[in-house]
């Protein structure tokens, strides 16, 4: 029974989302090296290692210290934080560990410090600029290269970009123009040092361009996390259905003011995170969706969460909908980027009640 | 020593602004009812205690349960959420517990279900439109009373209001100007209602008006939460000095682009939140302080957070002050919104190194 804000997880949609971009993966030929930063849970990873799956992505030393449990082979896909460098170790001891180096410091230190073998992609820009090397610094590639060669312990993995600028997209067309960036600039790469390494991997990540692109030449590995629970920001991209979007918080309602057409829940910042979305209303939080026998339907027209405080949530509702509602009564709210809310909440309530931890 | 993103909290600032604000309390004759959202910790509470504050405020059912170890008196400043009518139950037995309501069904639904004896305010909206009942719905006031007379366990503790939208103020006279705007509204109820109610509280809350009021007439307890720790955002309004701020986000750097003047922390959307400030160099999620032996300085001019994604944060920094970082390092960011931050750390970390548990 709900009795305050309750990440729900609908585990057939989740499991459909798993089973679409696994099956694409396999359709295209590519590696699947899933993220798990979005539900960051050792039982959902298990919906993936049914399917096969048995490599995975991660953004934290803590995150993959927690997967260790479950798995063998884990990308930490980010820059290697060196003052990490003890629990690296001891990581790299126990697991097949895939680091991100971006820089000579980096590596020199990897070379100097690691005490197991450990495998290495070159992060790429491609043009998100985050982080990454610009595919034209190719001294600086090289210099890497020569220290990763030096080193006993360290294997060249490949080339790894993130396309994170698909998410300021409008459509799909737009995402596929991005990706085909990425295609470009990671071929290019491949072919320069395919040679030199004949079994090197280009690795591509975002949910977006592995959701709508048909074109993955010269791609060997995929790496999206979000899509496992999808969201309001990718379905405005384009990237999903509302009709996929696997997780909705409920809120329980404490006050109802028609006068100004809003619904007060227990639901805040706290909960669905401050990830705003702008949309045709202006900015909004999340949008309110009907409710089903079991889980949920549409969104409500107009129905949406105007704004945050830290447990407090405004929803703004339509005059003739609000008379339906109460307090004590509780919300279905689809969040505008559910990695937030995932780590936000403590677990995951499926729809028939189950509890499912997380880290 | 830091290896990841972590709190650090300068217990010399934090115990001023404590001891600051209990004085101000006394010398304007006001019970202090300190709101312990933002920092969370039964800790830090306990220098509250030493002070001689024996009554506290939350924001959650669950930080009442949380904080009920230690405290014996406190107000859940939120609209009764019925559905949580158990938990209530328990925590009204063990202590003097203090509700808020702002309709007739929330009062009635606890003139029904309450099992123990509670206090219970009446939540006034002084303008911020968030939750409360207009000041001119006296029928519905009297309702509530009357439903609250009618009960042998529910007391009346008086009117409550917080006027949130001194957030939205740019300096302290319009701080000032709300302010004054909640003592007129609040006044008038107490006039009104004092024969009936001789003993009825005037409670005010928000951390603007309780830094820069100077008239407090009519009021009886004040109840500020942020100022325990103060933030950007808070600086930005007026309500404190930068050199108040106590707590910093202290983030390891994992890559230098110069080429772009950008440094790349550990330290994302999961560490400071995505709470965002409009600034001069537009929209900014921190600021980066100098570091000094022990704790931090003034911001480091046009050094700030830019950008964050989940783990990642991007640090737009000076061209000439660029060349001081490397990989490695780690950087102090004073936060926006430091009880979003609060919430989502998991602990805090004094200068001298002691951790400091939270909820």
């Amino acid at each position: 029974m709900i009795t305050k804000p309750t990440l729900l997880l609908d585990e057939i949609k989740c499991k459909e989302n798993i089973n679409k971009m696994f099956s694409k993966a396999q359709f295209y030929g590519l590696d699947f090296r899933p993220h798990f930063k979005t539900h960051q849970s050792l039982e959902i990873g298990k919906w993936f290692k049914e399917k096969g799956v048995d490599k995975i992505t991660v953004s934290s030393v803590t995150m993959a210290e927690y997967f260790a449990v479950d798995w063998n082979d884990i990308t930490i896909a980010f820059p290697v934080n060196i003052l990490e460098i003890n629990k690296i170790n001891a990581l790299a001891e126990k697991i097949n560990l895939n680091l991100l180096v971006e820089s000579e410091g980096s590596i020199e230190f990897l070379s100097e410090k690691i005490t197991s073998e450990i495998d290495v992609f070159i992060k790429i820009d491609v043009g998100y600029h985050r982080t990454g090397i610009s595919p034209n610094e190719i001294q600086l590639i090289d210099k890497i290269l020569q220290v990763i060669e030096g080193s006993q312990l360290i294997n060249f993995s490949g080339f790894l970009g993130h396309a994170g600028q698909t998410y300021e997209c409008k459509n799909k067309e737009e995402i596929r123009r991005v990706h085909k960036t990425s295609l470009e600039i990671m071929g290019k790469l491949k072919e320069k040092y395919k040679e030199q390494f004949p079994s090197l991997i280009i690795s591509l990540g975002d949910t977006p361009s592995c959701s709508v692109a048909k074109n993955f030449t010269g791609v060997d590995e995929i790496r999206p996390g979000n899509f496992v629970f999808y969201d309001l920001t990718q379905n405005q991209i384009g990237s999903n259905d509302i009709s996929q979007i696997a997780v909705a918080l409920a809120c329980p309602i404490v006050a109802v003011h028609k006068n100004r057409s809003e619904i007060i829940i227990y639901g805040g910042g706290v909960h669905l995170s401050k990830e705003r979305l702008e949309g045709e209303e202006g900015t909004i939080f999340g949008r309110v969706v009907e409710k089903k026998k079991s889980g949920w339907g549409n969104p409500i027209p107009k129905m949406y969460v105007k704004s945050l405080s830290q447990e407090h949530g405004i929803i703004s509702a339509p005059r003739d909908e609000i008379e339906k509602y109460k307090i004590g009564d509780y919300l279905l709210i689809l969040p505008v980027h559910s990695c937030m809310v995932g780590n936000l909440m403590k677990d995951y309530c499926t729809l028939d009640g189950r509890m499912i931890s997380k880290l």
